[in-house]
């Protein structure tokens, strides 16, 4: 016999949220929130994770969204637990994934009363979700009933729809909390009917007109651009007066794009920096990994264009202009259909000057000592076809970013607020959901930060580790400020003489390392052949690392 | 030669802290937090603390509070590291220890705007915390320099002065970060004089007579009820119509007193309960850990006098009729200066029942079997004299409370909001500052969930712990309703395989572990000797430990 809670207010929770179409569901353990868990644990359809730190449980959710691009909903006790889910709240917030908190409570009236476990959870993630609601029960009240139905309902709708992000509900549930029913209450669902917007052909015209008339377009894809595999991308990147850059994060690839803007940007001396400044910069997508470019734009005199379906008053520059609230696709389609002629060189010049680029790039690895610089090299050329890459913060997706993008590969990171606090879990919780073999690579202050993202049972077959150990804080030494300081250790630099064998350990993980290339070539091939989720090592010198990247930037120009 | 920040918003933040009495600060690794960071490791009369993770951080700090009473800042970036303050900012809240915490950020105007670590920041903690302030950099405008001067004097004050909570100042920061100056400014106090608060001869006259005209009288001592040794706790504990419950939170110990609330409620039938009901009922300090007594006095007739200083309407039993804001002490010494003379034989009955409680105690022990129970009952009574006894939630503290407290340990507890999440590092934190030999029990979910407190150079040797490991989440075996769903596993068990031997070894600690009786009979000398930063795991069986509880439960009446 099925056992569902007998709380209305339960019953119709997770009535509703199934018949909207949830099917994953974290759940940490805990006393208050067990009527919702066990019921969603008796529901055919849908798939309960239970993670007992709910830090982890919140970007393991995060992680799922990524990949479902639908919601996923976390589920834990009163207290601080809650605030637990804080980081991949505020990183849901900025990636825009659908999360459902679910935070159970004690009756509102007895919050500050003494009661353990209670916190002011009400609004607790306050401008981080789109939407938070006090659900509280009374069996006889048939107004509360309604509110809460009507408060589950807009949750749902609101993370849906067009602005996708996280969204609240604190459920204040009474003893006693294990009373039964053997059917859940029949979904009550309202809907919003929802409309299309759309741009008029006389404003796109308008668009056009400007885009063709500017002798420099400068066009930037980024992550969560909304932009798929598409024809016009190819057609109007090789168009004379524009030039495309395209960071990993945006897994657009076309023939004629720089992506690789860091690399890029090095390469330059002062007067190529000057005339590389465009009159017209497009962004589509988000959270801009390169800082250079960011300074580069804001010393420009460019005109702003921002395409996002939702993001307003995205001022990254200092020069927005305007904000064009659609799709990636959608302003390349709309874009695309002009009759282009203009008699601009900026393609041309920069291209040619990539081709160079990348020779030096080339150039300088083949002599490269061993180092992060020449360890990223040789992982990112070796890695099998048609993975996801999961990167990790902070230094690792820099790297990442100095390599020539495989179009094979899919791109991914948590640049939302770019937290080095839950990658792995982000990580493994997309890999549950894709199914495709993941790779995730990280520093080793993020994979021991994160270190009970294998604290659960649901590690899956498909997911990799690779950890890139530089002894701590390997970021602080390549930006130029710390060195000056008298505190480079206390800090920043985070020394250490841990390892992953112990977490890998721990868990039951196959664990390699390596402390040298020739190693690295060897274990990799068994690495990459293992059939069970494992970790790899590499340790690489700290002291010498920067002194590369600075060698390698200086090889550049 | 010194190298301050020059920037003057950093250089009055320390300056100002300092020289208010600030002493012990931990740090994150971060680059906006860098000025603020290395300018506090510049400080002779500042002892700094790096520690990566910042959910361990803030724990830690706490311990910290616990000890000295007195304030500890924690310093980090901006982005979702200051979300990982959250738990222990909400423990602070209501524990009340004046917590200090320096988030860095971004430039106002820059949030929100596509740069990489930033999040909502501002008033991040909501009501966790007692004050809560944005400081704003710009060296040219000497209003804004005031204006922080102010807030900075501010949020001491409020944290140190009678209502002890945390306070949060989040300091958005500009480029450059790295610009030094071997001085730090003159620090700009500002104080409020702070008044003698009492109550009139007349106000204590009246309580005297109602307190002395009640037939029942039940005291109770709590966490934080401001009682330190006294000897009017003894005298008036001793009269004829008062009953005094004191938990091991409050480390009040008097002869005739009922250390153990569960173990003595637990021995009564129903008339003994009702008789046992109080006319009145004061509670000093806050938390009750005992669910049972809560329960019994809101089912009472009983009038509820709370004494604390700071809070008011606390109306755990929903009979609040009075508040006395004086400490624990003030009150004892007022109330036993009256002649008593009541007739009631509520002291002597249930004193007597205490001795035979106390004897069906000892004997259910001596042929108890191997144990969760029996095995606290080892433990505690061979600890160490004098030592610290820092208790992790949620089972261990519970179990602890059916032993009567020993007068020699102090008893500590997160108990303000029971988390399970950082009481390792909340017993490291406080094992730094006390320098006292400090045990913490935990058992194996809080101790693995809060793995990463091992992961700093600042473990003390005077600190032990002790992991009760019974394959995970024992409680809900304790509690009626989780055995009750189909769902036991994945919603409250954890089950798990996990051990500490390995958290043991990456952190390079000594690890003992045992599995029955002789064992830790033998093994547990070992322990105590150690004189190096050590665990000890015990296993004890799962599927029994909730039976033996029972049982004991049973022999009780």
């Amino acid at each position: 016999m099925k056992k569902y809670s007998n709380k209305p207010l339960v019953g119709d929770l997770i009535s509703i949220l199934v018949e909207s179409g949830l099917k994953h569901v974290v759940v940490s353990p805990g006393s208050r929130n067990a009527p919702i868990s066990y019921s969603f644990v008796e529901h055919p359809d849908v798939t309960v994770y239970s993670v007992p730190d709910e830090r982890v449980a919140g970007y393991m959710a995060l992680g799922m969204c990524q990949m479902l691009e639908a919601p996923v909903a976390v589920v834990c006790t009163s207290g601080t637990a809650a605030y637990n889910y804080g980081p991949a709240v505020a990183e849901a917030c900025y990636q825009k994934n659908p999360l459902i908190i679910l935070t159970a409570d004690r009756p509102e009236e007895w919050i500050a009363q003494g009661e353990g476990q209670t916190i002011f959870q009400k609004d607790i993630f306050g401008k981080h979700v789109l939407f938070s609601a006090q659900l509280n029960e009374d069996h006889e009240d048939k107004d509360l009933r309604w509110h809460n139905i009507r408060r589950i309902n807009e949750a749902w709708e609101i993370c849906t729809t067009q602005t996708q992000g996280p969204v609240h509900l604190n459920i204040g549930l009474r003893e006693p909390l294990y009373q039964f029913t053997d059917e859940l209450p029949a979904p009550m669902i309202k809907r919003t009917m929802q409309m299309e917007h759309r741009m008029t052909e006389e404003q796109w015209e308008t668009l056009r007109k400007t885009f063709n008339s500017k002798e420099k377009v400068l066009i930037v894809l980024t992550q969560n651009g909304g932009v798929s595999a598409n024809k016009y991308v190819d057609q109007v990147s090789r168009w004379n007066n524009v030039l495309t850059f395209s960071e990993t994060t945006s897994n657009v690839h076309a023939t004629e794009v720089v992506s690789c803007i860091d690399r890029f940007l090095e390469s330059l001396d002062a007067d190529q920096t000057e005339s590389l400044k465009p009159d017209l910069v497009v962004t589509i997508g988000h959270n801009i990994i390169s800082k250079k470019l960011r300074r580069l734009l804001r010393n420009s005199e460019a005109v702003h264009w921002h395409v996002d379906e939702t993001d307003r008053f995205l001022d990254t520059f200092q020069k927005l202009e305007l904000t064009i609230p659609v799709t990636g696709d959608e302003f390349f389609n709309q874009i695309a259909h002009s009759t282009h002629s203009s008699e601009s060189t900026y393609h041309s010049h920069w291209i040619e000057h990539e081709k160079k680029v990348k020779e030096r790039h080339a150039r300088f690895l083949e002599t490269c000592s061993y180092s992060d610089m020449k360890v990223f090299e040789v992982l990112l050329s070796q890695m099998p076809e048609h993975i996801d890459l999961q990167m990790g913060n902070s230094s690792v997706v820099r790297y990442i970013q100095l390599y020539d993008a495989r179009p094979d590969l899919r791109y991914f990171g948590n640049r939302g607020t770019s937290g080095i606090d839950g990658c792995t879990s982000t990580a493994i919780g997309a890999a549950i959901i894709s199914q495709k073999p993941t790779y995730l690579i990280s520093g080793d202050i993020a994979f021991f930060y994160d270190s009970n993202a294998f604290w659960h049972d649901h590690l899956p077959k498909n997911f990799k580790a690779i950890v890139i150990n530089n002894g701590g804080g390997g970021i602080f030494r390549i930006i130029p400020g710390p060195k000056s300081t008298n505190a480079l250790d206390p800090c920043f630099e985070t020394p250490h003489h841990r390892t992953a064998e112990h977490i890998a350990k721990a868990h039951q993980l196959q664990y390699y390392h390596v402390k040298d290339l020739d190693e690295l070539q060897d274990v990799l091939i068994q690495f990459h052949q293992a059939t069970q989720p494992s970790i790899l090592e590499i340790f690489t010198p700290r002291e010498r690392n920067d002194q590369v990247l600075q060698d390698y930037f200086s090889s550049l120009k």
